[in-house]
């Protein structure tokens, strides 16, 4: 029987502060209220500097994907060609989504656990001179891999091509400078650095992406980020019903990310990482993105041979400590620790221990108990 | 300033019990999980008796309108004709889906507050033998009124037209025989007799209407029904994240709503709505859907010349009652009394009081204070 207190430390959704927890249980109230109004304004406000933008934040009611979509269906018209990473699951969405609508979309695909590098974005460019837009995570969770955004932005930026960030396990984890960059879109979801539940969406735009959607006239509805945008910024309402819970929930979290400081919120993430990465090697494991690794999520390799999945199984029901497994064509071979949001440096030592205790369960012993948790510690120590 | 305890008798939201919304803030859980896909699998099984239905039930995490735009999308081709009810504020909106997707919408226009004759639907169907749907809504949330959803299931089940029907205040409310009756999409949402927070909702589709859904390739990817359905279905997961939250606080309000009864349900609900009805009359006022009014919502035009609006805000901002008021060309002449889902027929005695009295601090006085109230109570006294 697994123990009655559980962790979760997997890559979205993560956990949520009681405070949250409590807010979000507040009586419901009505969305057509100056109550409402006031709390959707400060927590699209309060977002601006996670996405290291001055535009207006759009909050749906849906989660990340969505938003992806949303990105998809008011930048871009049928038949029109873009560019997209697919280094992992969600790049491969990209794919999907652009596909659905009917554009042509032209794969860089990258080894799992590699960034792409800037050079492939600039030659697909030449390749591709029709391409209207660049589609990438930030970071790939399903890799626990960062792509750099920053330096393909410099690619874009001076053409005619949009860049689109999925910023799902990156904004609220590290710094994202949308407007000095130059990121046309950047999208998030709330269950991750935002510390909420599931079910709630941001999208912000450049003012390129904004003159874009205004021409573009690819059919959507629910995921009408212009009309969304109007009734946001000029009515403080939404066009269909708000996640009245969750928006409460996200203008509370928000304050909490605010007081804590920003910067101090990206150097724990940044210290959380290390832990965790220092665990592999202790282990004589190694991470699936040693060159690249993300903030958000560390990935170990499981020992060839060794079914990761029980690994991740043992953690779970036995031990109470969830984290996640490979995806695809890393499935089983693969441990995932999300480090995102409500997660303290002391946290690694819990999900490092309880990794090593499952390694051993499943056969693998070739390392001293506890080598892992003083190599955290010791990460820990030194401070972020 | 207004009392501490507040009501909220809006038709969506509708107030959340106290279980549910502690049900809600249990600690987050993964939702590639056996929990949560027992939960999932429980509340989609609940779901169908409301909906009355032996269809699987796909929950989506977005509002009720997505799921609006996802029958649209799933069902219909760009070019292909349907025919939709556009007898309020939502029936308008099945237009506008129809056309963001370039479908090509035939509008009966049925004035405000009165229901759509069947003949009507008869004669749209010659009209436009073309035709491959008919949308509109069980209960106009806008007017307060029904339509005759089983007489127009008789008329297109023997054809090849599929009926698409929104359920979002009556499903929970009234008794809904989705099967029985012949609809081939029956749409709901979470914030209503769900007595749910929004942010969640619910489709149930035919065997025709999956058939269909099957055919038809209108570009879709986050509200794609058939990728939900396989994976609610036979994994007991969803396509993208789900709303977690509002799953586990589904699945607690569903099993309030079984443990009631839902006769018993039903019957709260008609006797909520007469007690509402019962003091119309006796203030001197007219109900704005007098022949068919909606189980869910009440609405009670005020008096000429008289801003209806300011009862409305004075009920909330000075009394702490939250009713609505009427919308686009009913604004300032309605007040829409919701009662839906966790609500007691005592309620009622709350939102006459306040309505009695914002009526008077309006200026209109042609009634004795108490005679609504004395008529909602003999209402409840008779019983259900």
């Amino acid at each position: 029987m697994p123990p009655i207190k559980k962790y979760l430390f997997t890559p979205g959704p993560a956990p949520v502060p009681p405070e949250v927890l409590l807010e979000m249980a507040r009586p419901i109230i009505h969305h057509r209220t100056p109550e409402f109004s006031a709390a959707l304004d400060q927590a699209r406000k309060r977002m601006q500097p996670l996405m290291g933008t001055r535009q207006e934040v759009i909050l749906l009611a849906a989660s990340g994907s969505g938003a992806m979509e949303a990105a998809v269906t008011n930048l871009l018209r049928p038949g029109e060609h873009a560019i997209f990473v697919d280094g992992g699951k969600f790049g491969e969405r990209w794919g999907r989504i652009l596909s659905a609508h009917g554009m042509i979309g032209h794969q860089i695909k990258v080894e799992w656990g590699r960034a792409v590098r800037p050079e492939q974005i600039e030659d697909a460019l030449h390749a591709n001179p029709d391409a209207r837009a660049v589609f990438l995570q930030a970071s790939e969770t399903s890799t626990c891999a960062v792509h750099p955004v920053p330096q393909i932005a410099e690619l874009t930026r001076g053409r005619d091509v949009m860049l689109v960030v999925d910023g799902i396990t990156s904004v609220g984890v590290f710094e994202q400078k949308m407007d000095d960059w130059g990121i046309d879109a950047l999208v998030t979801g709330s269950q991750k650095a935002l510390m909420l539940p599931p079910g709630l969406a941001m999208v912000a735009l450049s003012d390129r992406a904004l003159a874009r959607a205004k021409e573009v006239k690819t059919p959507r509805f629910y995921f009408d980020l212009l009309r969304e945008l109007r009734l946001q910024r000029d009515d403080h309402t939404t066009a269909w019903t708000p996640a009245v819970s969750l928006v409460f929930g996200l203008n509370k979290s928000l304050g909490m990310i605010h007081a804590e400081g920003l910067p101090q919120v990206f150097a724990r993430h940044q210290l959380m990482a290390e832990a965790a990465r220092a665990a592999a090697p202790a282990l004589g494991l190694k991470l699936i993105a040693p060159d690249n690794p993300a903030p958000g999520v560390t990935g170990i390799l499981t020992p060839a041979g060794l079914d990761g999945g029980r690994v991740v199984r043992h953690m779970r029901d036995a031990l109470g400590v969830s984290v996640q497994g490979g995806q695809d064509q890393m499935k089983g071979k693969l441990v995932r620790i999300g480090h995102m949001g409500y997660v303290s440096p002391f946290d690694m030592l819990v999900a490092v221990s309880a990794l090593e205790m499952a390694l051993r369960e499943a056969g693998y012993r070739d390392f001293e108990s506890g080598a892992g948790l003083v190599a955290v510690q010791r990460r820990i120590e030194r401070g972020a």
